[in-house]
């Protein structure tokens, strides 16, 4: 007999953004195996016996990547339903397809539940559509700041139209400044927010070319969401806190 | 006194896939305004005496929208609170922002509560993750296939590299697919789904140069969801179906 495994999508820091679906599973669940970002507060929702396992990891840290994998299957070997609880969304740049994988390779069922992603949502609580035919925004790229192996994000990812909305890229600011700067107008509006969605939410506002300024200046840090294009602007309309 | 509107995201077919904090709202909601493609189970989650509003719109009819805006003030006006339920996430091409400000700019809270977008849930339930540092994908983009009054999407919101996901792109099938082949290899696998997430989910897959060829043999029609990109290759590994 064997258990399961669902990898959920926990959404972006709002604790009310996890869907019914992955809730209903929290609560069924022996053990939860549960990342640095999620929203804390959802832990509530299990039961008072279920196993609760903290596995949160830095970036490009692959020797942890490889114990979660092996604590999925072992826990599901052991005939439990096991959740994985990952912040936002498990596909995107969550590494949740390689989780699967190796779970589904070693014979155990697993079952994705997506989440409300932290690349949308993180702008929508800061006023900011990632689309919006107003600004001629008929579509949005998300992109991880950094590739495999720590190297700065390949420039054949980055459109010269539409919004562009960045994760992972206060650590290498200048960088990554210097390469938006080769294909993107540096007036376009930019937008840099910190703790998205949660009651310690910072939005910092801009234009690109100084963009390695208004993290400084403001004391960003990770975790942060980078947003540029026009859409930004629209903020002054939209943001809900105002 | 007034009420007030929230622009609440259903998600992509699947009604478990609402968030809490949509469920919430639309559980409290005096008057229910709703699209073609929510989820219809949801609207079992109302007050019995709540008003169902259907308004659903075919593409580009531009003087229903503009009843929409009108009557998510007129019924807030009346001091209900107003839930307008739109498929997938607001704000991910969805207008969501267009119906925000003009509630605003008539002096009535709003506030736009995200969603799960078919953007990404509905290739997650096919099987493929939209990023995948397996096959290099360090991030997505999302189009329309059309922008403003029908024009095809332009060829600079398309990067030459990671996955792409085409939302609305069945009606000009043969357009888009010679405007994809313009950027990217025409052996790069796609996958092309129709009613994602839902029971009646149909996936066709092949390679971008036979595109429109596998939309027309397989008799895809709207609403589906077109990806382009490496990642297809990893349905075979993740299909939860299977």
């Amino acid at each position: 007999m064997k258990g399961k495994v669902y990898i959920v999508g926990a959404g972006p820091g709002d604790p009310e953004l996890i869907t019914l679906k992955g809730l209903k599973v929290l609560q069924e669940a022996d053990v939860i195996i549960y990342d640095r970002l999620i929203p804390i507060e959802l832990l509530n929702y299990c039961k008072p016996k279920s196993e609760k396992i903290y596995v949160g990891k830095n970036i490009g840290d692959y020797v942890i990547q490889d114990d979660i994998n092996k604590l999925l299957v072992k826990k599901a070997l052991e005939n439990k339903t096991v959740v994985r609880l990952k912040g936002g969304d498990p596909y995107v740049l969550g590494r949740g397809e390689e989780e699967c994988m190796y779970v589904i390779s070693n014979g155990v069922e697993c079952e994705v539940i997506p989440g409300v992603t932290s690349a949308i949502a993180v702008p929508a609580y800061a006023g900011i559509p990632v689309t919006s035919r107003l600004y001629s925004a008929s579509g949005f790229t998300v992109i991880s700041a950094t590739q495999a192996e720590d190297k700065l994000i390949d420039v054949d990812y980055i459109p010269k139209k539409g919004t562009l909305i960045i994760l992972m890229g206060i650590r290498k600011i200048e960088e990554l400044t210097n390469l938006l700067l080769k294909i993107r107008d540096e007036r376009e509006p930019v937008a840099v927010i910190q703790n998205g969605t949660t009651q310690q939410q910072r939005v910092a506002v801009g234009i690109l070319r100084d963009l390695t300024s208004i993290v400084k200046e403001n004391n960003i840090t990770s975790p942060a969401i980078i947003v540029v294009g026009e859409v930004v602007k629209l903020r002054e309309y939209l943001w809900k806190f105002k």
